[in-house]
């Protein structure tokens, strides 16, 4: 039985898996479900910073969480002679430093991250950068028009607080991709590859990018493993038809 | 159980019957597999002239056959109340004139168009219309060449022998075309829809747009049927990401 994930290349959830599967030189098969109704695609395809579903179905698991799943691809017995031979690591003691920076992403970076791009969906491309309007709210304005003031109070504060709990994160990368070429040591691993699908957001905003673009080592790692031909195959699975507003 | 179409809406058949459902207003999941092996698709979306299949499930009926489904959805007493309540006639007699329309489609448009395409689908872009090169593949050349220049000659013949049909075939949608509106009378209906998919890549092709520019009737049948907003949206969904070659 083929390798099946159920789901759509732009959830960061799906992203994640394909990236380890392409590393891999897995052959697998992409299952998308899309609801239409009248002219209209129920659900549009968009970035779900927070994780859309996904199902890996190998034939011997079924697993729904997508680092599980990473662990489940790159430890394979039977892959490991095939595609990306370093992705979990040479051995144990270099399992052990992936082991933790993989949790490092899923605890510290992913759920900050999740929370930034969130709150972004709602600002408008400047709002988010401009002190002047706060405090707006209060005037006499139209309730509705305050009730949206005040959602947008609440997103920026939200995004502040992810922005302010990244920055410390990034000066810890910065720190260590100062001693390594990768998170986990010198090579690609998954500890790196978990971080794409958020990290590319990150970086695709202008109201973010200055988070990876003002630490040179980030950078430097951003480039690397965004550069990779597994994760440049991903961002045009994401890419929608051109006629279709971009995410 | 909703209904559910499988199969890419690259396919000829599928765009056939997504067409339909966008009429009829009915809700509907597309259920699509594409296959990847490292960074490739194993299977390149891309016009299928003679059709890739299609399976349609509504929990009542499980079809394959795109025309089959045409009249299953739009004659379905289930839908009659709601989107395009005219596509398959408002009574016995416009059905009986949709049929015939709907045969002649099938019988005489349908092999002769995807012959045609396919056919172009080998030649170069000036190569069908270029006279020049004939009897080139008897000259003292590398068997290779030769061997390519007879295939290349196979398929013109093939693109010209269809073309002749389609020829022939036009003349008399013109002339219907010049009595009304649609094939089948004043409306649009299933008879028009069901030669949307190989209509479009006839019209598409610089080498085959004269079968439809150079009649009159023809070109405004065209232009109103390509131009229904259900259409539209098919074109967009088969459009494929900006970075892969179109199809």
């Amino acid at each position: 039985m083929p390798v099946k994930v159920f789901g759509s290349p732009a959830s960061a959830e799906v992203a994640r898996v394909m990236a380890c599967l392409f590393e891999k030189d897995v052959e697998f098969q992409l299952i998308r479900v899309d609801s239409f109704r009248g002219p209209k695609r129920l659900e549009r395809p968009k970035l779900h910073p927070h994780g859309e579903s996904i199902t890996f179905d190998d034939g011997q698991a079924t697993l729904v969480e997508s680092r599980k799943i990473l662990r489940h691809i790159a430890g394979a017995e039977k892959y490991k002679n095939q595609g990306n031979k370093l992705l979990f690591g040479p051995g144990a003691l270099e399992r052990a430093s992936i082991e933790q920076w993989l949790q490092t992403e899923e605890q510290n970076f992913n759920v900050p991250s999740a929370e930034m791009l969130y709150s972004l969906s709602f600002l408008s491309p400047d709002m988010a950068l401009d002190g002047g309007r706060r405090g707006a709210a209060a005037a006499g304005m139209h309730p509705a028009h305050r009730q949206h003031m005040q959602k947008m109070e609440e997103m920026r504060q939200r995004y502040e607080k992810s922005v302010r709990e990244l920055d410390k994160l990034f000066n810890i990368y910065e720190q260590r991709l100062y001693e390594a070429a990768y998170l986990a040591g010198d090579t690609f691993t998954l500890a790196d590859l978990s971080h794409l699908p958020n990290a590319d957001a990150i970086a695709s905003d202008p109201r973010s990018q200055h988070l990876i673009t003002s630490r040179e080592n980030v950078s430097r790692w951003w480039y690397n493993i965004s550069n990779r031909p597994s994760w440049k195959r991903i961002k045009e699975l994401q890419r929608p038809p051109s006629a279709e507003a971009p995410f």
